[in-house]
């Protein structure tokens, strides 16, 4: 860490700083230039944050050069993390397909789409039992009961089941799920993300809509450090002054996040534009830029669904889709399963 | 609601639409212009989101007419709503000027400079118990032990006290908390605001960092939907391309909610800026633009903070503070207590 | 257009708000909802802007159905635009690939880079001759001496030259650069739109970094308005909160507009990123969601370039990126051209 | 300056690094820590870019510490700038009142205006005479006949006046402007800037929509470096994610540029806002957060306005927000203007 300080520090100031720096274990190296007092820091530097140290009266910068994140960090864990799922992986040579509709419903609209999802090369089932909505006049999603139709639809079909946890309340009935979701706006609620440490199912981590890609990974680091190394990032959006779109793709964060982390990172193209035409060229994008799957919305009827159907295509878009991408995903490392009578 | 439609839109899918919405006991109203499509729908549309209209094949555009918020709303309820805390009120003719610590450390810490504050004309206490850290490496709070000695401070000064909950296991110890926060992060933690909605406690809500004036509202009205009518607004800048301040403190944001909601609005300038040379300068804006108070950290010796120090002010700052802004609070109808020896 | 007016709107107000409409030679049909008054504009309604109808004390809100722009609408001229440049084109089954630095600055390094990004496929050279830069204290370019170097590199390569016009003063020198690039800075300047209309040459449209798709189509309406129908808009990454890159690459532009409009799209994912790693999971990401091409920065050697070094890539990397993209841009229907010895 | 090196860095590497640096007639000095490689540059660094440092393969980091403005910066100037326009003053202990129209329309709408405004207060008259628009198919501004009725409302009032220059192609008709606006979309026009320096006129320089304190610090920095010390800095708003305001007023760039520099600085809270009934609190709140003043659409009739009606107020109120907040600025140290008969 580099202190910068302001010119108005006096020597008595600096002199007590360095003490306090001392203090915690640290190393400082005090030098000047440009007239400007300079304090390099170094040793165990992480539990110091960089507003701490921007104290009101003595330092105008900080420059940290330790790296705040370490358990997904790929300097220290050079191999790609995997993760299983159900009979899956992600983060391997096997390209990562999630996909089923917004909200569980009823056992009609889950069972058919999950049938046609697993024939035309999904790999997971996702539908929303508990739904954090907006409004709270508008459908708040099935709950237990979807839970119950969602883990049917894994029985008929074999596929693995991801789904949102909206509150640790229900952590309780979440122990069939096989991928646990934590969405966006619960990306720092660090209770929910410390308790989850403790499990040991996988965790879909979303990118809240605006926050850094560092403050992302610090949310993984956060359930990595409660003991439980199975994180998959899921970038779905962040919100910019565009609304052409719903949200802004930053299709940057997938090669980014696989540069500075092992863990495997997904894209939801489905939230990131709101509009059923843009999902195929996203998820295109998405696997040329090196992601390890996508995660769509498909909704055997769309105008009916009961939360973002604007935003879901039609399982015959899903087959297009999938036919579209197999090819791209093979030159970039990736296999798709796609049963014999698609 | 105004639902434009696409021109690919078939007749039969058009009446199936008008079918659809006449089934939910809404009135639709089918005319054309420019060779477009438009519905007029009108009823209780609130219970239908924009997002679901929007379904892939049929609608273009969605253009809300009715009001998404109601019991937050001053069409419905066009005077300001006054919330007692303590001995004091919010949103009436009297200034709320909570300050404190970002974090409360130690017995002596916090006593010091609740009793300054209380001389100076702080009207209520503020301190973090449990934090929300970005790290988990670094200081996470005192948690019970500091809401103990918020209760102590309280004894001692008279002052109501202000804290956050971060978790809603934690809520049973909030019992002698005066007003609850709800932090930025948790402003969209759909369960933690149902929950709140049965407290009789007050909650002081706080925008989220990315979060529009509407959607803030919304959570608001999640809470006093439930049942518990006093709600405090918090704005407490938001996250732009501006690096120079830690958030963009949105002061339109006072007016516009004042215009469009009655309950009370104050103002975060600490967290918004980040800088404690902006604090009074940004205090005295607020209170200029309609505000009815302000939050600030105030620390007895920023240096040593263990969390946010770098935004806090020193207790005599805090004074000049109140001094500067006394006058201005009264040219726009709002009184201010200082305590005669002040 | 639609206008949802006030409800303090009174009858009197409204009868002349029609009598308004109507002497613009526009139907107006006023209905009633929810309470609401709406108004349907219908006729030539692009000469009103909605925010002259958004007149202080009678609307409250205005939809447009219209749309803003027309030229440059697909709806409007369904088939791809196709722009010659050279012996190369933009638009058709051809990659359009063009390369070079940032800053032409001398003889040597711009001959050096040209002939190597020939053999290796570029079907343009870039290169920066009068340069927009933040600080007046740095280089701003080699101006007419550069342009002068970039003819060269063309006479001795048949590459066309690509390079940026950042004044009307210096249009003069630009009879013999192939393709005019408008930069970012200037995507607004109206000014130089409406004389570049008047141009033969064609025009690279830089997206600015914090205009919206439609404000960019507008810009391209200003130039074909004109009379210059050989636009090629330039996505560069917009300016969000991440700062962990440069820009932010919007990815979901390149299909939106290839739907929306006939005029062909590329990347710059070297300005939109800011960092050479990134540079060909961009590209690639680019190409896979439609991008007609992209353009890059090249240079021999990063380290002593005079602007930009920090997110040039080598030759060597420029290479190795060609031979990644190609079978890809192959699956998209665009064909790359890589000479022999190659 | 401060590099951090990139791991990777070779000592030959940062032999040549350092010889380089020396070149520019720097000082650099190698220090080590946590396994880093760090040089502190120091001397003439103003003329390296970061973005130059930040070359490919050897820095990963950089941290300036030397002051990127100078002319601009108040450590180098610590007395306020007071720019004298006509007999008035900004910067002084006058608040600076600039009121009118958006655009002049006819001789009626400028004179009628003109007249209350000089009444009630207002210090200059604005109006625009040439507009950038962002559609080709709406009015343009009446150009040389608006300057004209412009002069004719100075002559009749003694008013100041205030318009807009969108290309330095009419920079010939603006010899008897009084303060030249350089509009938002112009901030970075580089070279209006460099040309604008050589002027003696002062000039308005509007903050660039989304672009930083800084940048635009640097843009001032670019006029007076040409020889034009009279810059006054206009704070207009800034385009963030939330649409329930024209544009969110970053009111914290008050303070931070009056503690920051010694120009004077305005607030537009038409253009911030885009909402007659938000004028008011905000140009209270900029007088309160310290600016020299506020500039403010006011038209005779808004509903009749050829642009921007929807976001002016009436003269009627004009004359309520002048009697709000002169009181307040007299508390703020400034002194309001208002003829014996108001």
């Amino acid at each position: 860490m580099i202190l910068i300080l302001k010119e108005t520090a006096t020597s008595k100031q600096i002199e007590e700083l360095l003490r306090k720096l001392k203090k915690h274990q640290l190393s400082a190296n005090l030098i000047t230039a440009d007239n400007k007092n300079i304090i390099v820091v170094t040793g165990e530097t992480m539990s110091l944050s960089s507003e701490e140290m921007l104290s009101s009266d003595l330092i105008e910068q900080v420059q940290n050069i330790a790296e705040p994140y370490q358990l997904a960090n790929r300097k220290f864990q050079p191999k790609d993390t995997v993760v299983s799922v159900g009979e899956h992986t992600i983060g391997s040579n096997e390209l990562c397909v999630i996909a089923g509709p917004c909200s569980v419903e009823d056992e009609r609209q889950i069972l058919t789409v999950a049938k046609k999802l697993k024939k035309s090369g999904a790999t997971m089932l996702r539908g929303g039992a508990y739904k954090p909505r907006t409004s709270p006049y508008v459908f708040q999603g099935l709950e237990e009961e979807g839970l119950r139709l969602l883990k049917l639809a894994k029985k008929e079909t074999g596929l693995p089941i991801v789904t949102e946890l909206t509150s640790l309340r229900y952590l309780e009935h979440f122990c069939d799920v096989d991928l646990i979701q934590v969405g966006a706006r619960n990306m720092q609620n660090f209770e929910m993300l410390k308790e989850l440490g403790h499990c040991k199912t996988p965790i879909l981590l979303k990118r809240g809509f605006s926050n850094t890609l560092e403050e992302w990974l610090m949310s993984a680091e956060h359930i990595m450090a409660g003991g439980n190394p199975n994180v998959i990032l899921c970038e779905r959006g962040i919100r910019t002054y565009e609304t052409a779109t719903r949200n802004t793709l930053d299709i940057s964060a997938v090669p980014f996040i696989k540069q500075h982390s092992h863990l495997p990172v997904i894209v939801d193209p489905s939230h990131a534009s709101g509009i059923p035409s843009l999902v195929e060229p996203l998820s295109s994008a998405a696997v040329a830029a090196g992601a390890d799957g996508f995660m769509i919305e498909v909704h055997p009827c769309p105008e009916q669904a009961r939360s973002d159907g604007g935003q879901s295509i039609l399982p015959a878009d899903f087959v297009a889709l999938m036919k579209k991408i197999s090819p791209i995903a093979s030159l970039c490392g990736k296999s798709v399963h796609i049963s014999e009578d698609f």
